[in-house]
């Protein structure tokens, strides 16, 4: 995992005539509005240097009757066409999807699988991207991520945690273990060597603890949990999965997860030179207040 | 919607050595033993004149790290090839997806994506087949009818109803108006000119309600929901859909859904020369005394 | 069912300062500074002759680790002691719950059980206000409903349909069986004399439909509902019931449900000398046009 | 927690003619030969010296208009008046409360605020039980559990573990955070000087791990959980949460969690003297084979 620039994020509902829809409005005229907006964004990628389009969609409807549901799929297919044969040879459009809201009776990409056949449809440079917040409550999360590597598909993920809904929580902080179990495919496949090319975002809404504070706490929790899953002891595993020992095999996975990775991490930060424990660092450089003094 | 032979439904967890999968199972032999009773079934739908292979799949897992989700999705993708590379010209397989249970970590088949990109893979002849009661909690069914009759890849359904998870409920008893809305988008298909080759089957459990008059139950609310799905007034639907206008496109839909559709039933009934009130007319008959007694 | 003077609904997140909680805020300056504002309404509530002062908490916690549960839960019995014993004596303070939202790791009023067993604590003129839209899905509304009322405790309703989470939409729009099967309930409760004071009160986001328009449509499908309601046959009902005839005592209320009731609702317009079709006649009758000019 | 003499768990669908329900059944007969059954058990009880009486009501419905929702309620209170008032002084009834299943539309006893409900009006002997697979997808179960310990109500766990619905697995096997949290509740009170007489048992369903092997599993997991909640830092928590820290209150609670607790346990077994790995003691023993052996 390097840095990469940032993702573009088209913002399809800009405007309030984006009510009823926008890249599968009933109205030409706004499907066009927005597939030029988006037009616009890929200009702005080229500019930056932004290999990633990562598009959400919030169209759908809220009603029974409010549209035709093959139609709206139709437009759809086609805004995304005409974007898709706007990117550059070396650009991806990365393409979410969620399991309802702001439409509460349908979506129109309400879930992976219309989001990975849509991709499939569009071509390589489409790529299906994965917001741990957009499912249906019990979904395996970490299935579908597997699911995605295997057909080479998944593009990228927005992070965060959720306890019912898009609830947009500190990732890692309702459910760790689950969020353990995704990077474990993650590790799994890379190890399989799977070449995946993901574009790893944060997608959180900070509204109570401190920004900064909570994107520290964020990466901090992603690092963990990524060196957790490298630890898994992929041979024995394998072996107790072919010997049909459930048990066994379990354990090695809950090892992993319950191991204190706290000395690995201090190790690598100190080979790297930068500071053991990053909130802490950061609460006493005075950093915040100073930069709000500024302001 | 005809009535054609039944489709024939492979038992794939028939022995207790097939707890730990039956398609996927790590096992190659428990593999390959399930797929020969797949084969044999198809041999038995020959001699049926049965055109449908009905395949529900039990397959996953209960704990993390019990098996490799990425090695199990092979062996089902190998697995099926074989079942389908077997199939007569004029046969359909019909593959059935589910949430969850009787695994309850993981699922092979966990939702219509998975489903329908399976089919893709096989060819023309796979076909999805939607169970009602194997979906997600808020889950918009009729829009999955809708996006897999534009595929032309929706083979059947298991009708029922649910409250809660599989619950195998009386058809139309729990949500009506869900169903009603499921119809109106394979009427609306079949208006648009859409060429569905669809198995119509019931999947209930009865274990509350005498059997055959839950039968005859379910097949009334069936036939309630097609006939208000087919007077729905499509061309005022579509006029105020182009207008925007939410309440009268919506009221299109809910006129038709609360209209008193029984003198219609009455009259189809009474020019088949059938009882226009089944239920009753099978209470009074004497039916069922008459086999019990026979019993 | 009458027409009251509206209730008098605090916004108990008025202020930015707020964002930590109001009735059970840590501070004890901000939980008085809440109850004053509350205290406030009571006194505008007498004002305008309103009986009901209607309570939606939004407290809650957004982390584990953010807040002592069992203190919290102390700190809104004695908040809501304070305002309790400020109303007049022939108020009612009705309790809102709410599944989720705008808390997402633990709200402190999560269900029926906590509001009412603080309306149990606070005294007869505390009760239990039903938002539609504030249960987990799947939850039996209807029973909730009914059991409220055994208890003496249903206070009031916010009217709304949700397929999803707290959607506010049309009410009845979304699922009409189960709105149904809870005026079901009052009526059976009414009939077998329960005497129950319930204010019923309208809560949808209109931010699709045209607002007076939703507002009519609402009121329609709560009249054509409470209509069905009214014609159940509830003596053959309880007779089958009796019989364990489940399939004739489900019959009982599907056909009530099934009825055409406009012919009803007409007369009793006719009789009320109004608009035999209110959203027609609001439409012709240029109001609303008129209104937007004047401003 | 200490060892005590096992609850008695009376099985109130014994019987087929249990179909319609059992304490809450329409037919006055049934109701009461239920209620023998349990007071055969209380019999059986005292002569064991178990003090708990654990029951489960399967009893609810599957289709609107089967039962009377408050008629049935009305006989549920009063068959377990009557089961409660032969109880000796020293025993306590612990009722448990379901989401659903094996009914599907209403589930007589569907939350913890109907078993606790009940439990005020029978009395200081009867207690909720908690079953941690039964409760709505998102459901905060450790608030409840902290609301039960304030309110002196909580009588007792079934431990397991669920992704979907009551799917009976390995405690702490899906989401062990939230086992975590719910121990955090129950240390939490206990320093607070709640006097709490709980009941902990394991209600799992082991058909694909060997059945010793699991309980051995489950039993370290809620060592490993306890040992995890005894040692969170509630001094620092009570300060950062006064201070309206979020993230460190936070931190103070995923520090104990993400704590490797192996060295504790392995203290107090050495001290115990008793096996420091049970699981691998186990298999090494060769218990398992000797007793099949012998059958």
């Amino acid at each position: 995992m390097g840095i990469r620039p940032g993702a573009i994020n088209p913002n399809l509902f800009q405007d309030v005539d984006n009510k009823l829809g926008s890249l599968c409005n009933l109205d030409r005229k706004m499907r066009k509005k927005t597939i030029n907006h988006v037009l616009e964004c890929i200009e702005v990628a080229k500019t930056l240097k932004s290999k990633d389009i990562s598009l959400w969609l919030g169209d759908g409807t809220n009603y029974p009757g409010q549209d035709d549901m093959r139609e709206k799929k139709h437009r759809l297919e086609d805004s995304l066409k005409e974007i898709y044969d706007n990117l550059q040879d070396d650009m991806h459009i990365l393409i979410e999807y969620k399991f309802f809201e702001p439409a509460f009776y349908n979506t129109e990409m309400a879930d992976w699988g219309m989001a990975y056949n849509l991709c499939m449809k569009l071509g390589n440079r489409a790529m299906v991207l994965v917001d741990l917040g957009h499912h249906a409550l019990g979904t395996n999360i970490e299935q579908i991520v597997a699911y995605l590597l295997d057909e080479g598909k998944l593009g990228g993920f927005y992070f965060n945690n959720k306890k019912y809904a898009d609830d947009d929580l500190t990732v890692g902080s309702i459910n760790p273990y689950e969020f353990f179990l995704i990077f474990n495919e993650l590790v799994s496949a890379e190890e399989d060597g799977i070449k995946a090319n993901i574009a790893y975002m944060i997608d959180q809404c900070h509204n109570l603890k401190p920004k900064i504070e909570e994107m520290i706490q964020s990466v901090e929790n992603i690092q963990k949990t990524y060196a957790k899953a490298l630890i898994v002891d992929r041979k024995s595993l394998k072996k107790f999965q072919q010997d049909e020992d459930i048990v066994r095999a379990e354990k090695i996975i809950t090892e992993a997860f319950e191991t204190d990775i706290t000395p690995l991490l201090f190790k690598v930060r100190e080979e790297m030179g930068v500071p053991l424990n990053p909130l802490e660092f950061f609460r006493e450089s005075g950093y915040l207040e100073k930069i709000q003094r500024q302001r």
